[in-house]
């Protein structure tokens, strides 16, 4: 963290950087970063937001975009996002919208935003009606990882950041779920001789992903296995409550059970993918809220064409695709637990 | 107009069309549109917005995306702007943001938003500190242009539209200048002999000064010939009373003077930008506000880099530069009328 400010400063050279975070994290680190570009010659200022998912509104937008003038802040400042994939995204929308953008950096401090949230260029803030309806594709200049920062990360945050491995390894890679399946415990412990390789071929799928297809307009869509029912239950519960990971562990099991259902998966795949999310002590039931609640939320997916869901299944773990599913056919047709009916 | 149906349903296939228009506009044009896109088998929703530049606003913005939401508005669905820059500017960027960018489509129905808003992807919204500081870069999928809506386009708008005409040509082409300077009277006529070649001269010029350079890196700055001071009058009189054309009429004579001053120009210069403004009925006289809030109002100019703004000058009609000038160095030095010691 402290070569940050370097590496920001031969990327977006400019007199003044542009922070957002929240507070835990600037306590922790902001000072550090801080230190880093003033050293490089950056007047700096740094911009709390609340913590939590409900931050990333329209109204906190607003306020980044005054606080952007008020600094001062011209075409070449660096926004500079240190914190979570929600600093990550509403920090990235300000830099995407402001003087119709400026340089964005990305210090993401979580695993979710190391493997995910900081890799790819979508950024976005959230409506009443649903998440990431409002945003843009807008790619940051740099990601910088400082994998000491997740020392200090809950281990409940920890988990939810694998689950979103977990998924890239599903979707893409069955030689890498196998690798997890062998070091889950290594993983939630951080120990480095796992940690390092494991987020660097996570990120790497990611970008793999994304680089086939920036603009979602087929491939990218792959990377949102087990987010159209995570979206959901984020949505249902106002987004508190589950993290973002934990919502995806149960949108990838109904997915890869959907996924069975449908012919498209052998036997077997659901079941390896509930023991290794539950190895990461990450949930597996379906929140419970009524049917017709899940279905209004889905009814919203941003991903919807003509009434259908492009919803991302598994042809076996390392291989997905998109088929187009109506939000009824997506939810498991009864109430019992997904997956329990392996376990 | 009738024809824009086909045109959209070749380049943004969908069951939903969102069209974005002020009332003036809908209720002279609106329904021929409409039953142009149902003819297609789109089902249409129209939102009229307030006239007025006072429009481009984030809580404008912020009801068009709800609009959307409830319109059931998916990723395919087009966001067709009817009417002036305004409209344009405002639709483009809940276009570019919604969902991340929904296809998006211009009909322009003024002669600043055919030759000048509807081309180059240049969205924005207006905030209280200034013009168009949130907004992207987001090309339309089809710019269509019927000259008939001009008719009923008040003479007022008509002249400040040929402002940004006179524009294109004092920054690129000097042939295309002296043709203003004879066919003036036949364009405020809307002769179509005069006024068709001079619309597509108007628009290829555009694109020719935006295809080379879409992320404004340097080259495009020249678009902005007039437009540092007009802001600021805009800013000054808060986007009332001058229309968009008549403050760039002003700025471009004030920059031409200063073109000349800085050695940049032949003498001469201003004064024939003076006299051609002055045939299409444009005003020529900085509006009277008090030095220090021209000067407040040019420190948010977007394109203010390290304190300096990229100011456009001329080296003669037909070609533009830039040179960073501190805000105080753009203003006339005097009250006197701008170009009066040339009169």
């Amino acid at each position: 963290l402290a070569g940050a400010g370097m590496q920001i400063a031969r990327c977006a050279p400019s007199s003044r950087a542009f922070i957002v975070t929240v507070p835990p994290v600037s306590r922790r680190y902001g000072g550090v970063l801080q230190r880093s570009l003033r050293s490089m010659g950056y007047r700096v200022h740094r911009v709390l937001v609340p913590d939590g998912d409900a931050t990333k509104s329209p109204r906190q937008l607003s306020k980044l975009w005054d606080e952007l003038i008020r600094f001062g802040a011209d075409r070449n400042t660096p926004v500079v996002a240190l914190g979570g994939g929600m600093v990550g995204d509403l920090a990235g929308f300000a830099a995407a919208s402001y003087l119709r953008g400026v340089p964005f950096i990305q210090i993401p401090t979580t695993i979710l935003a190391m493997v995910d949230a900081s890799i790819g260029g979508k950024v976005a803030v959230n409506l009443p009606q649903g998440k990431n309806l409002i945003g843009a594709f807008y790619q940051p200049r740099l990601v910088w990882i400082d994998t000491a920062t997740l020392r200090s990360l809950p281990v409940r945050q920890r988990a939810a950041g694998f689950a979103e491995v977990v998924k890239a390894a599903a979707i893409w890679d069955s030689e890498f779920f196998e690798r997890l399946e062998r070091d889950a415990e290594g993983l939630m412990e951080l120990d480095p001789k796992v940690l390092i390789p494991t987020l660097e071929r996570a990120c790497a799928i990611k970008a793999e992903v994304v680089s086939r297809d920036e603009r979602e307009a087929g491939l990218r869509q792959i990377l949102n296995f087990g987010h159209t029912i995570a979206h959901a239950i984020e949505k249902l519960s106002r987004y508190r409550g589950l993290l973002h990971g934990e919502a995806v562990a149960i949108g990838m099991l109904i997915a890869a059970q959907k996924s069975e259902q449908l012919g498209l998966s052998p036997a077997g795949t659901a079941e390896r993918i509930r023991n290794l999310v539950v190895r990461f002590g990450l949930p597996s039931e379906l929140p419970n809220h009524p049917r017709s609640a899940y279905l209004d939320a889905l009814r919203v997916d941003k991903k919807m064409v003509n009434s259908k869901i492009g919803f991302v299944v598994l042809r076996g773990i390392g291989r997905a695709e998109t088929v187009p599913l109506a939000p009824r056919e997506v939810l498991p047709a009864s109430r019992r637990r997904p997956g329990s009916s392996g376990a």
